[in-house]
């Protein structure tokens, strides 16, 4: 069982952000690869700006102005790809890496799940591994269990917690009282959250998560396409308060369902029951529920990014190649796998929450529950709170199961009605 | 990437219980091992008895008398030992697998925890795999996890629930309210609990597991008798509700831990804050702490055992066997690993819980307190209840952080006072 290979591997680094300097640090100290032999070193890197202060001391190493020229400089034995972004640059040098037969690593979510299956093609054409550990939950070996851990089992559900800004924010907007717009700008200031939040608060970030695990966990190429995302950009103190008074915290949750032929994969908040594993899931933890035919149900929580967890799961996909395997990049070659099959919305059922801001006069109540009832929609639970301001009364309720196209009808007649007074809010409660 | 192989591969299954008739039904059934092609066959079975009643057909599967002889059978590819023990036919057999060249995955933790390093020399020796996923929590990989996920990271705790029959019993104990000895009984009635109950209930098979885990992450070769273990079996009703009443639950904890230039293992029931992730695993879960150097802290939560998630830990042993890749046993090459470094138990610290039944007269709780305090302790929480009964009144207490030798001392100061009436009980409180 010794390794065959007994030269040093040369890692190339391109990308050298938080991540990328604390993959140098990782190399440099005493990373203890010892399944590999510990013998590599960091050939070369490469980043946009060679000058720009980092916590690592990069003089020694070989730099290059190309990304692309890294991949295929002869010294480089393993690619790691951590310039991010789906297209441009990242996906240019890890083409460039794959065409010249490198391994290719790669903490880049955007780009596996926009382009995985024809990259994971021109791996397998190339016969190189393609890896990307660090793409999902950080230093959670989330990619890792799904793909190797439970292979052959029939996955169902996997629901979870998959972009810790957001989480964060939530959180924060629980604890201190203060609106989306406060907490997200305090975030910025403090470094959680990215200048432009888009990619975090939209839920694309978690889209491409759950769109990578939901490959995996299905046998289907990943299609970031096929994602319903919505993001926390609408949810307000009042809901979150409401949710609470209900029995229910609200989550971004990024969930990936089995449905008839297909499945179903889509981000969006979400209510979960207080006493709910992902519902204790605070700050920027990242937390997930898997749920097969065999195993049954089981959880995982832990810190979904950062530099030292992230460089952990780049270091685990490194020593992964360097002690060989031929797995495929997904679960079987990629001419084997069918597209991910989307269900119908609309024939799913859910549980919803709604909330309603109306008239103080009588009447109001029977009337919402008039129509929900005409709709076919059976209420859970009832809470009307008194008036805080003028404009109106919020009132909000939980309702059984129900297909998503009666709800959203429901919603839809509600909205006529005279005395309700703004957009309805509806938000989904959790499954699993 | 293709498989080089393209023959099928036989898989030869020793041991028939629940578990070999668990795998047995997943590799004849859809197993989706697209990784390995799915190219393989159940090539030979041997069990003690070959008319009992099983829930699979096996009639049509070559049987062997003999476990080793189906180890060496030419038709044997893979040989999977589901026998159990840590010595008799189990080692045998995989002794005689590993001998005769073949890749060996077992569930048997007895065997790793006793013999692992033994056999993984062989098994270097030889340069054939030798995998144990099933070994640990059953379905949710912890060994892949701490093997391959986390390589490279320096591990300080792992601590969790690794024994769901202690787990079941405490829970049941507790919303029961029936004693050790009841719940044991009915659990046997149940098939929940072996007819002897001593691997579980005295604390070995989670010393088995946790010894496994200790090697993996602290890069050692596994030794079970560097483990101290302690058993549920002296856990009386009242501590689980004056524990309660403190804010806490009795689990079963199985530790290990990085201190000084070695590591402590130690399976106990142990006193877990209400609140804490590992007193919210209940019934039969398995739960798991893991604590690193760059991850921080994660945790992972499933079903430790049972049928259709121990084979699905083999299926997954059997892919990685099936796709290649060349890791040793443990972390490193045995001979290149030392074994388990034990730190001196006097020298750690830690909290404790402590009981004592004492005469209910003036005075006691001041005797108490004092000589906790002339041996060095300091009191956290302290609570009395009334009397229930005539032999005295229990008091309980728990401890800040003092040396394990000064907490033993002072727990025999108190019971050497003559308002003691009984051995006092002493519990830890978990650090994670």
């Amino acid at each position: 069982m010794d390794s065959q290979e007994r030269r040093p591997w040369g890692i190339g680094v391109a990308g050298l952000g938080t991540v990328g300097a604390g993959l140098i640090d990782f190399l440099g100290g005493d990373p203890a690869f010892a399944p590999a032999g510990g013998l590599f070193h960091v050939s070369g890197v490469s980043a946009r700006s060679r000058s720009r202060p980092r916590p690592v001391d990069i003089s020694s190493i070989p730099w290059f102005d190309d990304p692309v020229a890294l991949a295929q400089a002869k010294e480089t034995d393993i690619f790691v790809e951590l310039i991010g972004g789906s297209d441009g640059p990242a996906k240019a040098a890890v083409e460039a890496a794959l065409r010249a037969g490198k391994p290719v690593v790669t903490a880049n979510k955007a780009l596996i799940a926009e382009h995985g299956a024809e990259l994971a093609a021109l791996a397998e054409e190339m016969r190189v591994p393609l890896k990307f550990e660090a793409a999902v939950m950080g230093g959670v070996p989330a990619v890792k269990i799904v793909r190797e851990g439970l292979v052959g089992e029939t996955i169902n559900t996997i629901a979870g917690i998959l972009n810790g800004t957001c989480n964060y924010i939530l959180t924060e907007m629980e604890t201190s009282g203060r609106s989306f717009a406060d907490v997200l700008g305090d975030a910025q200031r403090l470094g959680y959250a990215e200048a432009d939040p888009t990619m975090d608060v939209g839920g694309f970030d978690a889209g491409h998560k759950i769109t990578i695990l939901a490959a995996l966990a299905f046998n289907c190429t990943p299609d970031f396409k096929a994602a319903e995302v919505e993001g926390i950009e609408q949810i307000e103190l009042l809901d979150i308060r409401m949710a609470k008074d209900l029995g229910y915290r609200i989550k971004l949750i990024a969930s990936a369902e089995r449905a008839g032929d297909g499945a179903r994969v889509r981000v969006r908040p979400s209510l979960v029951p207080l006493d709910h594993p992902l519902a204790q899931a605070g700050g920027a933890l990242n937390a997930l529920f898997i749920e097969g035919d065999r195993i049954g149900r089981f959880f995982i929580q832990g810190p979904g990014a950062g530099a030292g967890p992230t460089a952990a799961a780049v270091a685990a996909d490194l020593a992964d190649v360097m002690t060989g395997g031929s797995r495929p990049t997904f679960q079987a070659p990629v001419q084997d796998l069918p597209p991910l099959q989307r269900v119908d919305p609309r024939q799913m059922t859910g549980r919803a929450y709604m909330r309603f801001l109306v008239r103080d006069e009588p009447g109001v109540i029977a009337a919402v529950s008039e129509t929900l009832a005409e709709a076919g929609v059976s209420i859970e639970s009832f809470l009307q709170k008194p008036s805080e301001g003028a404009a109106g009364v919020p009132i909000v309720l939980t309702t059984h199961a129900a297909p998503e196209a009666t709800l959203a009808e429901a919603v839809e007649r509600i909205a006529g009605l005279s005395a309700v007074l703004d957009r309805p809010r509806m938000l989904r409660i959790v499954r699993i």
